[in-house]
């Protein structure tokens, strides 16, 4: 069994090295696809926040050669640069993939970096997204091996394991040696930053943007003989014994080479607290199928397990930032709008008076028998008919993933925010035809202004 | 009595901001001048060597604008990525300064992202000494609240806390107002990394550059209104809490304003082990007044602090990177070359059977009453007399500063094996006048090929 003796590091170079695209099984194939389309979505949505046009502002003019791809943007940047905004992007609103027993959003850190390379060499589609499997996975798995006490002492867990998978996969890409992606994985490490203090404010996106760079710079590195410790992941003072406590190392490579952590990534469906999901599928089951209207609402009552209360029982907020960890304002707009989307979470909406008036009538209710992904809503009208809805597994759980068609209507809704000028229509469907593409740069086109 | 309810980072911010160059006192200018001659020879001995070579290789095809000086070097880069490079070649031979408290080599990640700065808007050296000192002083701050817990736990402290120095310093060449600064050392302090892991192999050099780089981005970021976390240095999830163990927040602003830590700095006279400074001292010594010669030397027997055995007691050894951590190699070197300069830890030398004959014929003995900086030496020669010498302060040490002029002799041998083509009397005499320097720019232009 794995121990702090273990040459993890080269375990793991020793598998990205010797994998192959042919082998990839058909469902792994499809969940990275599905994982990338998600991410472009995100990336679209995200691309014109404030932050990254702050970051912007402050970059750009320090950009190498214009040849590399901003998601939904009319610039280009060089290709460090590229991985870096792209990763903020897919990232700024917290709608991206989840890694659920890390909490790793993990393709946001790790496709940029590919996707980056990919305009420098041509890539097919088939070989982007097996790199893409890979980083996923690894990184996925080293935050296995400190979970949940890394995050919790306030390490910013999707930056801080995304840096491996981005030079893993950027390393697959480059055609690293073995001994190569060895060192990709040590200058990885020593690279790993992000903390969650920062999550509230811009700085969160740097710890995205650098996991993105940092890992393609640590595999360009690597191909050019620039060595990093053997024993960067499991040594005394590696990554797993700095940044955790008491690391689980079996975790890194149990499974390793099924895609396991892949297959366990999760697509939101709502831009908010995962914890609201199932409320709000309640609640939109409630308004479509049994009639309830926002006007006739006299009170709400929520159950569901304790920890909805700890993370999101919170009346009266007046950002958006608190919306997303809000049950009152996402019941709210759930029975008004009949939609928990980006437009619903915006800081203008939270202060409107008929919001707030009904987020008041919500009250919660503990059921410790429920799990995370389950709650049940019961509505009273004014006339004094009651309404329940149960809803066991919330969509976008791994218990009810999102389908094909809901991830499309999110990549619409997303592209429709951040950038109008793409026609998201045939994004959709080169990304939807990525394992086909000779060339990913041509799919990249079709994502910018 | 600050805790971790003080907002420290708003007292860094606010104490940044405020402090004027013109209020500088002499002995702090002089000490910042002083770090910066030191740093200037290191970067032009390590500008060349083969880790920033591998890097140049992979990176410089990204750079910007090309309007910035790599010190020692024909190639310019832009300013993000000197910053970076300058970092690395001060610090790849491991011979610049050192703030013995935390063991931070604090000038090469604060110094190169204001030399960066200053090339691109007109700093005057006055300035920049300033800004140096701030930034020096804030990163040795920042590292007292944590050490020696965060350094012993496998953070490369140079690199974590360098990332504070390299942002305080260049905001305050950017102007920033209070808030702004705050903004970027909360953008610093989400960068931070750097792994213990990592001494050893080039990836060593990636902290150094990301400390220095990333925090010229927390500035120029901040500036543009990027966000960062108000909290970010004494918050439950930030910096000091995260990455230490029970920290000591009243080490961060006690005498805050006095360039306690600066003025602590010291400057080594060889590229080796601390612990090793006396014991060579104590061989010159006897070897330059006592008539002691290499051939003559049956037995060497060295008394020092236990610390000297934990850290050196090392025989045999075969690569230049042990030797410079190995009492018998050392004490070879300096009674047969009379130096225990960069040349003298070369791979080739420490083999050469001669070098080894005479490190076999030491040994040590501890002795608990003496203090690391302090080391006895006894040679009995082949005719069976005995030599002793005792050193009670180290050259270099903070009993015994190094004299000006001797830091000039490490800085011509320095550019003497790194960048041969500079002009180093002319560029010392520039640093030298830094004070009066109107312009940075100039003197960073004889500095380079």
């Amino acid at each position: 069994m794995p121990n702090e003796s273990t040459a993890l590091t080269a375990l793991l170079a020793e598998h990205v090295v010797a994998s192959r695209w042919q082998d990839m099984p058909a469902h792994v194939l499809r969940e990275a696809k599905r994982s990338l389309f998600n991410f472009f979505g995100c990336a679209l949505g995200g691309c014109t926040d404030i932050a990254i046009e702050h970051a912007l502002r402050a970059l750009a003019g320090f950009s190498g050669p214009r040849e590399a791809t901003l998601i939904g943007r009319a610039e280009r940047l060089d290709a460090l640069n590229a991985a870096y905004f792209n990763a903020m992007s897919a990232n700024v609103f917290d709608f991206d993939d989840t890694h659920l027993r890390t909490v790793i959003h993990p393709t946001a850190p790790v496709a940029p970096a590919l996707l980056a390379l990919a305009e420098r060499q041509c890539v097919s589609g088939a070989k982007l997204l097996h790199a893409l499997a890979l980083g996923i996975d690894i990184a996925c798995r080293i935050g296995n091996a400190i979970s949940p006490g890394h995050y919790n002492r306030g390490w910013h867990i999707t930056g801080t394991c995304g840096v491996f998978g981005a030079a893993a996969g950027a390393g697959k890409l480059l055609g690293l040696t073995k001994e190569q992606m060895l060192w990709a994985l040590g200058n990885a490490a020593t690279q790993a930053s992000g903390l969650v203090e920062s999550l509230g404010v811009m700085a969160k996106s740097l710890n995205l943007g650098n996991a993105a760079r940092g890992g393609l710079i640590a595999a360009l590195l690597a191909r050019e003989g620039f060595t990093g410790a053997d024993h960067a992941v499991e040594g005394r003072h590696g990554f797993l014994q700095v940044m955790g406590d008491k690391p689980n190392f079996v975790a890194v490579t149990d499974g390793l080479g099924q895609y396991t952590e892949l297959l366990a990534n999760t697509y939101k469906p709502y831009p908010c607290g995962v914890v609201l999901h199932p409320v709000i599928d309640a609640c939109l089951e409630l308004r479509a199928n049994q009639g309830v209207r926002a006007t006739d609402v006299e009170a709400v009552l929520v159950k569901g397990n304790p920890l909805l209360r700890v993370r999101a029982d919170r009346k009266g907020v007046t950002t958006g930032r608190e919306a997303k960890v809000s049950l009152h304002h996402s019941v709210a707009v759930a029975f008004l709008f009949g939609k928990a989307g980006v437009k619903e979470y915006v800081d203008e909406l939270v202060n409107d008076p008929t919001v707030r008036a009904l987020g008041s009538r919500v009250t919660m209710e503990d059921d410790a028998a429920m799990p995370v992904e389950s709650a049940t809503v019961t509505v009273k009208n004014k006339a004094g008919r009651s309404h329940t809805a149960h809803v066991a597994h919330a969509r976008g759980s791994l218990g009810r993933p999102l389908t094909d068609a809901e991830l499309e209507a999110k990549f619409r809704d997303l592209a429709e925010i951040g950038a109008p000028e793409v026609d998201a229509a045939r994004a959709m469907e080169a990304v939807w035809a990525m394992a086909r593409a000779e060339d990913v740069g041509s799919v990249l086109r079709l994502t910018r202004v």
